[in-house]
């Protein structure tokens, strides 16, 4: 397959938003983001950073918070954005996606805040002093939808729309090894060659297995809520992730992950706070 | 001075809000929160969430993420608040401080999103992976109104509120001497004894000098996005900072906190998105 170009993938299509009144947008949440009982979080966030760019005059989402409410379900919703306010070189404004319940109310099922700005107008100056991490080689990795040998499992539709593929050396607890570090690595980039812009680096830090399978635990790990600093257009090629939890207590979990690009630039950053699945 | 009970202290004063219609709170900026250019952002987004702390049925806040829009000025400012959701375990809301401009125009200073919980109701379980840092003893740690012999400066009023220390380890940068490492640690308390409790962790993270002066660079350093984890209640006692930056690109930086209490309790961590000031 020939790589799909930018605004005519996949996720471009299952991104789209119609603006049928100011600030207010049409959405269709497709069912080819789902994974075991929900449509995924960097997905439903995606498709808010689309309206948000619509309705502000910065075109790249800088930091965006979402706030999981409600499960979101495949199919129509709407999308609501208010601009708090635009300054010259950042925008701030607020989105929030609702869908019908089947007794006809409106449900909101996730808010966000978000700032916005213009990567392309920032000074070249780069002086991180974070590392890569190291990942083999993306033909070295496992594909998500690869199942291990005498391991069945249901391949969710989100691996099909994805060519996500993990580290092998935190994959142990596929085959039933934690390590119980808490850290998940891999590679991201999307099953039809789309190029990853800053607004897939809003769907990229949601979309590998959760850490909380590294630390023993199994079921949903549903995000309370999701911050993503979006700091460079990443460089063509897939991203590398690199995932750490390292306070899973009472009940709850945060999730940091590093984004980098085949520059080795760390061109986002994302931290969530997510409820432990049960043991 | 005796140490102040919870709720009747200058943070409790400092913090107070005034329900005078649902949803909309008075609330009165003090100047004794202040630091260079302007008022303290970890004290702004406390008084965001007493407010949301009044609207919302759950007590503590567990996420909280601010955007800051213009710069807040010391005096009456209003709040005002929207329910978003109420769940069985957890709630969230938005939070808006305004004040009014000298040409009686209403601005927008600061917008949070949050979640609510109660911390009393997680279970016991601890499974922290960090381990805390090292921070020399509170008494071996520089005050932040000790100025370095020969060096003077204007110690700010946020400084007398405070009973902050730094690490002397990471303090090079007052006598010209940064390390680039782009880290500070020390100790947070407040000056009046007050108990550090959940509300007083949105304060906290943003109480230490920036890393950015580790980094070797100068002047303001405002913060754009800051979002803070609030995992447990503190046990008594001064808290251990650890601040790091590892990205500064572009001319914005995080800027990653965690907070840990004298029972080696990971008890918040935080990051925030900053511009760069000039080196």
């Amino acid at each position: 397959m020939s790589d799909a170009a930018l605004g005519e993938s996949e996720f471009d299509h299952d991104t789209a938003v119609r603006r049928r009144a100011p600030g207010e947008y049409e959405a269709a949440v497709s069912a080819g983001w789902s994974i075991g009982e929900g449509v995924n979080g960097g997905y439903l966030k995606a498709l808010l950073g689309r309206a948000l760019r619509d309705a502000l005059p910065h075109p790249d989402p800088f930091t965006v918070t979402a706030h999981y409410l409600t499960a979101t379900r495949p199919g129509p919703a709407v999308i609501r954005v208010s601009v708090v306010r635009v300054g010259k070189t950042l925008s701030t404004g607020t989105a929030s996606l609702c869908q019908t319940s089947p007794e006809g109310a409106e449900v909101e099922r996730v808010r966000a805040l978000a700032t916005y700005g213009d990567l392309a107008g920032l000074s070249g100056e780069v002086r991180t002093s974070a590392r890569p991490p190291e990942v083999p080689a993306y033909a070295e990795c496992v594909g998500l939808a690869e199942a291990p040998a005498g391991v069945e499992f249901d391949v969710p539709p989100l691996a099909g729309r994805l060519a996500c593929r993990l580290d092998p050396h935190t994959a142990g607890w596929a085959l039933g090894q934690p390590s119980g570090r808490g850290e998940i690595r891999g590679w991201f980039a999307f099953a039809d060659g789309r190029p990853v812009d800053a607004l897939a680096l809003l769907l990229a830090p949601d979309t590998l297995p959760p850490t909380a399978f590294d630390l023993g635990l199994r079921g949903w790990v549903p995000t309370v809520e999701l911050t993503t600093h979006v700091r460079a257009r990443p460089a063509p090629g897939p991203l590398r992730l690199a995932i750490r939890t390292r306070n899973l207590a009472g009940g709850f979990l945060e999730e940091d992950v590093d984004l980098w690009d085949t520059a080795d630039r760390l061109v986002a950053q994302a931290r969530q706070l997510a409820r432990a699945g049960r043991e």
